[in-house]
């Protein structure tokens, strides 16, 4: 990537951990000459000028958008389809439009039908964070070594997706490419899935004859396992909307996989119990 | 607790990680004059040796507890009966014995039916582990600020638990005392209940179609839900086996608020999929 500036103006709606850190990425690399924050939160836009993440900002989308010819959608992923259509009016003619949701599938073909004719959408998903959120929480280091996943489509502009996938190459994430179909499907499995599991779980404890009480006792085992359950609830729940079908196949191969266990134990069963535990072991040794 | 040795000689059963690191701390803190290590595999014992955790080992129980006036079983959770039955005959009149067992209940009462008018029995268990394994992940400090949860019974000798509370506080632990039954209710829950949780849902991950290829994008979610599906199978399977009857109770709960948030995520009820993840975050973040 050249030092030249390949934009005259970034915008990125929301700017918490993800948008705040893209945002500096694009600042402090001059990817564009300037960087616009769109966000409701006053004080969250002022800490993110503060560490000059952006050089100004708009809590107004649609003046947000305007001037720039790229746009990077950072807010909640169950907003996306609202906030396109409202910007879309305001958006230079051949904008490049990206995003940072969760969700693909589905949503990337709304969107392209939205932004149709107007701006160039390329759909992404880098895959970072932290239960931290907010501007403050952003760091220039948060792609660095990541995964992003792209997932365009026969309708994606060639030059866009280039240049959206150089974007994270120097935030330091390494790039990929997957059907926005099956990008939901796995995500379904590997990360959507037991985020719903560590939720259900905490919850579980909670109905439980003197549940609260035995939290005090949860040692390694279950505070590892419910640790993402600490995570945003408002953008879990966008999520499980808007990739419902998948995560609703994975949660039922998730609960036979219990009963299983759960009939293997009852009948005492150990030698088959000792061997699911083994294979299970097996696999997750695999993952580092 | 004064600088006399408190025994003659003790016996650690199973030099493993918890065993190698009590063992440890009785001979270095010099609880007792010397400390014997009983186990079945030589490479291991020496090791325990070698790094001074034990001055001497035998690969035969009855050997090995011969002489001992403290007796410590180690040795998996599945196989105390039958080591307890084994060792009864060679025990010293009113030694004591106590354990690092996972579960206790009925166990508690079926061990005290076997030492009944021959040992001391005091149950016992540290919460404290590892993924690691064997003499070689012992160390010192294991228990340093850890839980040790007794269980006491109506039957138990008051010298005798005061003798192993003692113990475990030089060892740095916090002692506890729980009924053994509430300790299996609680225990089911809060590790018992996980730990069958993550086996599970390694195994579903592979019968998903895809599943096996998807591993290679679990982030953090997944990698933490599931880090204790990589603890040891046959230490589990004894623990599901002899605590079945809770841990059923407990995934029977877990496995109905996982169909409570399908059906909410189903019907596409935001609102009510809100209120169950900020009620479950509510409660995770009460765990530090």
């Amino acid at each position: 990537m050249s030092a030249e500036p390949r934009f005259s103006q970034a915008t990125v709606i929301g700017v918490g951990l993800i948008g705040g850190s893209i945002a500096g990425v694009i600042r402090s690399r001059g990817i564009a000459r300037a960087v616009v924050g769109v966000g409701r939160n006053k004080e969250n836009l002022d800490t993110a000028v503060r560490m000059g993440l952006i050089d100004r900002y708009s809590q107004d989308a649609k003046k947000g958008v305007s001037g720039s010819d790229l746009v990077i959608l950072c807010c909640p992923v169950g907003s996306f389809e609202q906030v396109a259509r409202e910007i879309k009016p305001y958006l230079e003619d051949q904008a490049i439009v990206t995003d940072a949701g969760s969700v693909k599938g589905g949503l990337v073909t709304r969107l392209e039908e939205i932004f149709y004719l107007k701006a160039r959408y390329v759909p992404a998903h880098p895959i970072a964070g932290s239960e931290r959120s907010g501007a403050e929480a952003a760091n220039l280091k948060l792609f660095h070594g990541a995964r992003c996943i792209l997932t365009p489509t026969r309708n994606t502009d060639i030059k866009a997706l280039e240049a959206v996938s150089d974007l994270w190459e120097v935030a330091g994430a390494k790039v990929e490419r997957m059907d926005p179909f099956d990008h939901d499907r796995v995500f379904g499995m590997v990360s959507h899935l037991p985020h719903l599991a560590a939720y259900a779980m905490v919850v579980a404890l909670t109905q439980m004859d003197g549940g609260e009480d035995a939290i005090s006792y949860a040692a390694g085992g279950f505070k590892d396992f419910t640790r993402i359950a600490g995570s945003h609830p408002g953008m879990w729940r966008d999520i499980c909307l808007l990739n419902s079908g998948n995560i609703s196949d994975a949660l039922g191969m998730y609960i036979k996989s219990l009963e299983k266990l759960r009939a293997l134990m009852e009948s005492g069963d150990g030698e088959a119990l000792l061997s699911e535990f083994e294979k299970a072991r097996v696999v997750r040794q695999r993952i580092k």
